[in-house]
């Protein structure tokens, strides 16, 4: 029932990505052509609207695979990618797109929809993790995870219920449903969010990483606005996972 | 008169470190044994109390000449390292000092201190701009600045007088007196902070992050007190400089 079954493979430059199915769920695996062995996994979380393979999936995947030596997944969130919308989702993407026309924040909603898809996706998670953890190519070394915006909303609650993820790259998302969660996070965070983002007051995106009780967790704030995050955050993930989940560096 | 000589030579694993002086200044620079030409130059200004080759200034230029394939150079501040001490340094000091005794905030005594020095500091920085500039190993190229604590005292009022500096790694200082100067700097910046920082608020830390004109500004705040910055941030550094200073990367 749980068993990953991939349904495509593609290579590019030493790099293959392997989409998968586990059950309804629908992913994407990344590993190095020339593996040998286990490597640590990175799960990575996609944006609201986005999916498993989308741009930002790759090429963190890329990274984390050439630069960092590890493995990396994705999953699509319930009602994103290759997975059924329902009339809920539709509802709720409605009312956001209403709310971005008129010029009504869109946070209330964002944290509302984000906070019920977790309620589902992080078992799904748990499952997936499993599943990957029985290949290979993964074993069970050390895992992290890695979300931004909607990736952080299921990421939090994620870190919460499983022990296995060691350490996370999270940000830019609203404080609300999230800071009692982050209290009882303890693993090491590394958080980026935007200064000048006109969706996440400042306030709120540093009251999130606050909440955090890690005793190693460090804020990347760059200047711009809620979609301008600079691409080398990816590569300081890289370093942030080797530093983290790499044994012996 | 502002010719810059060399006292000491050493070379450690591939890096040579030579302290010079220029004049009455005392300084000391790190450039690669198997350089050929010039590299572009980052100047490190120590913090409160320490000297030309205190051992973060060694480990910085270290990295950044062997990660980073840079010239590095410090630069003894007024009343420190090989340079004499005024009795206006030792009642300053002395009330620094005492101030910790008795556990009375620090603040105000450094802001007022470190302001003094700056303004003597600015000048003799260009002085040894220019010096180093003559060296074939240096040349014309670009510069940066990376300097913490004092070193960002010193840092700020330099990026306005200096416009051969293209970049700067700043941090942990108060707003008070570098505020208004902040708001007239605009090169990249990447700016260190401690989120647990005893003797600056984190109210005060963000403002003076917040003040910079840059258009590209990054904000790392690690969890940890005042002397907890961590290492890896240095790293970050030699990043930061090779992606604003280094040719065509």
């Amino acid at each position: 029932m749980n068993t990953l079954l991939f349904t495509t493979t593609t290579t590019v430059d030493g790099v293959v990505q392997r989409e998968f199915t586990v059950g309804e769920l629908t992913g994407a695996l990344w590993s190095a052509a020339d593996a040998v062995g286990p490597a640590p996994l990175v799960l990575l979380g996609h944006g609201g609207g986005t999916h498993r393979t989308a741009p930002a999936m790759v090429g963190r995947a890329r990274r984390l695979v050439v630069d960092g030596g590890f493995v990396a997944a994705s999953l699509d969130a319930p009602g994103h990618g290759g997975r059924p919308r329902t009339a809920y989702d539709d509802r709720e993407i409605d009312a956001m797109q209403e709310a971005m026309e008129v010029g009504e924040p869109v946070g209330p909603i964002v944290v509302r929809y984000n906070g019920a898809l977790a309620e589902q996706a992080v078992p799904e998670w748990r499952t997936v993790l499993d599943a990957l953890q029985e290949l290979p190519e993964v074993g069970d070394g050390p895992v992290g995870y890695y979300g931004i915006n909607m990736g952080t909303a299921i990421g939090v609650p994620l870190l919460v219920a499983e022990p296995r993820i060691g350490a996370a790259v999270l940000g830019q998302f609203w404080p609300d449903a999230l800071v009692p969660l982050a209290r009882q996070v303890t693993v090491p965070i590394e958080f980026d969010l935007q200064w000048d983002d006109q969706h996440i007051d400042r306030e709120a995106g540093l009251e999130l990483f606050d909440a955090f009780a890690s005793t190693e967790k460090t804020l990347h704030a760059n200047a711009g606005r809620h979609k301008e995050l600079p691409r080398f955050e990816a590569d300081s993930a890289v370093r942030f996972f080797a530093r983290h989940l790499s044994p012996a560096v």
